[in-house]
């Protein structure tokens, strides 16, 4: 893209009216419709200057703390790399190293790490109605630091998955979605089949699917749900995502029929996760470390899960898609029939063909998440990133 | 403040006698009054340049080495916060990631780690004996780095709490009372009470009352230091301290009372230790990872702490204080009765009318580091400052 | 140096003809004459800019991926600091942390891990037969992903270690070498004796001593391989050694008496490593995780160790060397015998007259791998060298 285009998506910015400083990125639902733009369009302009060799670094020092309570390799490095990108220093507050396990409150941790924080990526995804509300103490503990004069700024607080939503991931599946389409406004009326899929394991989270329908349900489209029954979502989001589509122009339909979800999709989005019931009844065995209770509530559920094992992404089933050729996505790391494991949520010969395109769309991720900390932070995001293009420093030295 | 006013605080600074350069930090008594002044003016100017968005930026590339023997939250990021700030990248020591435990000796590390290295912090409290000695003998191999032409330059040896003192913390607390006052030269004649108090853990190190008492010692101020019978501090500091305060026009008195201490007191600070002989038979225990031996003197330490319960900074102290109004400190995290613990250190009442207080203290911490860091580089730290305001480098791009 | 010797530097890169831009670095003899000259002279003004207070930051953001499979001190360190120096923010890729254990591919991994990244730094030296290929491997997925457009660019792989090679010690000892004899045109005819020294340890990699014959066999050097017997090294490294050393005009003998390789060498390279067939042996035993089995092959290695206790290099075999002034060399931390251990590799009398000349061989490091990312990078390093000392930037700000 050349400067001209990078000047037309600035103009485009300038148009949407947000209220996103000061503001932390929890839950898509609950930005406008405007906001969302904004954040597809800032991460665009990220993306642009940075291939145009631009840098977008904003701050000449500045600490980003990443807060990881569960394992990540691809989250990680997509912070590292917006925040490395923004010119900020990644510092992990890694309750392993750190005292939090010592009963030191929220509360405080949130001020200590913060006297020259710009923002906080959590991850917190693990306990059931637990992560989203440890986001907002965090943020609330900040609040309270900025208001007191202890800390000097407000830092974003991101979410890189919780209980509830993992906006980064979904965000950036949406603006694969625009690109490969041609435009958020091209999705309108497309229809996304969010379903349960099979794997041999237990305890995937609920936030990805979640996200999903959170996010499809914005836009016009034809979201299709399914999954076996039992394998309920958090019941507030499904009804949530309804009253959206319908708000939008678009419809959520429910099936127990992967077959059902698929019939004339235009994009599918298979994927296996744990049971609303099951993730509730995990909550406790974890608080009491209670290893025996949690071995046999996997192997329960890992008994029923296999009753389920045709609920995977066939190429039987993506001839049920829209002339066969729907666009198949995935978070990753898929579970990929006879190669990650002996049955999975998708054939291997699926999995090949849009590899390319799974790769594409977590490339998205690390400037979803740069947009989000720069909405969170600046007033006229708009002005500030066009001036970083009239500065023109550039990322890479040269001749 | 305005350009003015930091122009004021650098003014000041030229005034200053001091010999830092090539010297590391980690005693306060090994520094004079000159310099302990230099350090709080350089930390007010740092901060102020970033307050004002003027980048205090130094380096364009280095290596900050940060070796934590314990773990530790507020101290890491204070120290990553720091380096970054003045534009250090960290690289942690690790000791479990790294060979030393093979048998690899300090000054062969200390060099290794140092090729391209500005500064190395270390935390190293728990082996009563040990810290400061580790500290210096890595100092020592830095020198001889530096002799034999091994190294450009000498890194500055932060030192991030030892066995003895903590001179970040201690110093990040009396840059917060000279705040609190209007000025370091108004301490002179105020009572601080630094005292033990109560808390249901046991083997807290001695170097924060140590600190303390070896830093109030310098500002001709009535020290009273207060603990139960039995929890002495290392002989050596108490009688340095006591002639300290004598030389400073001040004075230290020692008492077994708390109510004692805290009448007529400005500031009180009221904070657990583990007696000295008790850290002292802790060490051999440590060293032949003796846990049946360490449970041991755990279950006859924490019984007689029991006896000592009424330590606890409660509103009835409060009152003896001066007006009932002296300001309470601690480094954080206290325990607090009915808070995190049953009974503790300090009411949550008190707690609670002195958290942002507390939370301004911590504040301090990163900017006294990245001053310490600074003035053990640069042998006209003045001339530095001046040049870093006339360049204005923005810290966050603008427009 | 000043100016005009940078300058001279620069126009000797300029002479060199090379490919290496969008290569890796993993095997030293798969880099031309040239090509290793390049990054001798590279480095070397990379280090001339550092010392003359010119910044060689390239990158204004970026990230270099560290993936150390085995505990590291030294090789972490030079690699951080020099991505540092260039400008690249280092993110660990710890598979204690990520997803990899889960049976995530490496193909979607090192995809993942480079959205935005320009260097990949591995060390993978356990396992006989496996970190080149893994190596490799990632190479492999870093190349489809350029070409489907997932990847921006191309990262650099450097090979921290593997089980062939180790190319960042190999370089930065021969550059080393080629200062401490004036020009890497001077170690022509010089002999060097690599040889197997008595270490009361085991399943030390053979990584350097292949690293050093593969190397010294490029320079028409006389390159003495010695060990006891049975403790052979990869046979096709010994025998490609060999070839090259023809080719180079020198010459590789082998011998099974330390004394023979002492005699009239120039240079004395004494490192324990552990036969190739224990190596093998070991590899299903790690897979495995047999504990019984790894003890016992240690055990019977270590017995058969001890029998060569006399190869350690004392005053006595120094004065079998030419004018009894051998360079001694070591990667550090070497077994003295008396200090790190009862008998070892090297008499502390011989390491101590040496041991600032071991610490300078080791500050070689950063700067040969800066080196050799920046030529993995750019097209026409020369020119860029150039514009960055014109640039002129200072990498501490000053006045």
């Amino acid at each position: 893209m050349d400067n001209n285009g990078i000047v037309k998506l600035i103009t485009d910015l300038t148009a949407k009216k947000i209220d996103m400083q000061g503001k932390d990125f929890l839950l898509t639902w609950e930005k406008s419709r405007d906001e969302l733009d904004a954040t597809f369009l800032t991460a665009d302009i990220l993306r642009s200057l940075r291939d145009a060799n631009i840098s977008p670094r904003i701050w000449d020092s500045g600490i980003a703390v990443s807060n990881f309570r569960d394992n990540s390799t691809r989250t990680r490095f997509s912070y590292s790399s917006a925040c490395d990108l923004l010119g900020l220093y990644v510092q992990d507050l890694d309750e392993g190293k750190s005292q939090i396990a010592h009963g030191e409150t929220v509360r405080e941790t949130a001020n200590m790490i913060s006297f020259l924080s710009e923002a906080i990526g959590i991850r917190d995804d693990m306990y059931l109605g637990e992560g989203d509300k440890y986001q907002r103490e965090v943020a609330k503990a900040l609040d309270e630091g900025v208001a007191s004069g202890a800390l000097p700024s407000r830092p974003t607080v991101v979410n890189l998955q919780s209980d509830i939503d993992h906006p980064t991931q979904a965000m950036a599946d949406f603006l694969h979605l625009a690109h490969y389409f041609g435009g958020v406004d091209k999705l309108k009326g497309k229809r996304i089949a969010m379903t349960w899929a099979y794997s041999p394991s237990y305890g995937k989270p609920l936030s990805v699917p979640q996200g999903v329908i959170g996010l499809a349900s914005r836009f016009g489209m034809d979201v299709a749900l399914a999954y076996p029954e039992g394998y309920d979502l958090i019941p507030d989001v499904v009804a949530l995502s309804i009253r959206q589509a319908r708000e939008s122009g678009g419809r959520l339909s429910l099936t127990h029929s992967m077959d059902e979800a698929f019939a004339g999709a235009d994009i599918v989005y298979p994927k296996s996760w744990a049971p609303y019931e099951v993730m509730l009844k995990r909550v406790p065995l974890l608080h009491e470390g209670n290893q025996a209770g949690l071995k046999e509530l996997e192997k329960a559920c890992l008994a029923n899960n296999a009753k389920f094992k045709d609920w995977e992404c066939t190429e039987e089933k993506m001839k049920l898609t829209k002339e066969g050729k729907a666009l198949y996505m995935h978070c990753l790391p898929a579970d990929i029939t006879g190669v990650s494991c002996a049955a999975g949520e998708v054939a291997a010969s699926v999995f090949d063909r849009y590899r390319d395109d799974t790769y594409r769309e977590a490339s998205y991720k690390p400037y979803i998440i740069a947009a989000m900390i720069l909405l969170g932070k600046f007033a006229d995001p708009a002005k500030l990133l066009a001036s970083l293009l009239e500065r023109g420093q550039m990322r890479v030295a040269g001749f």
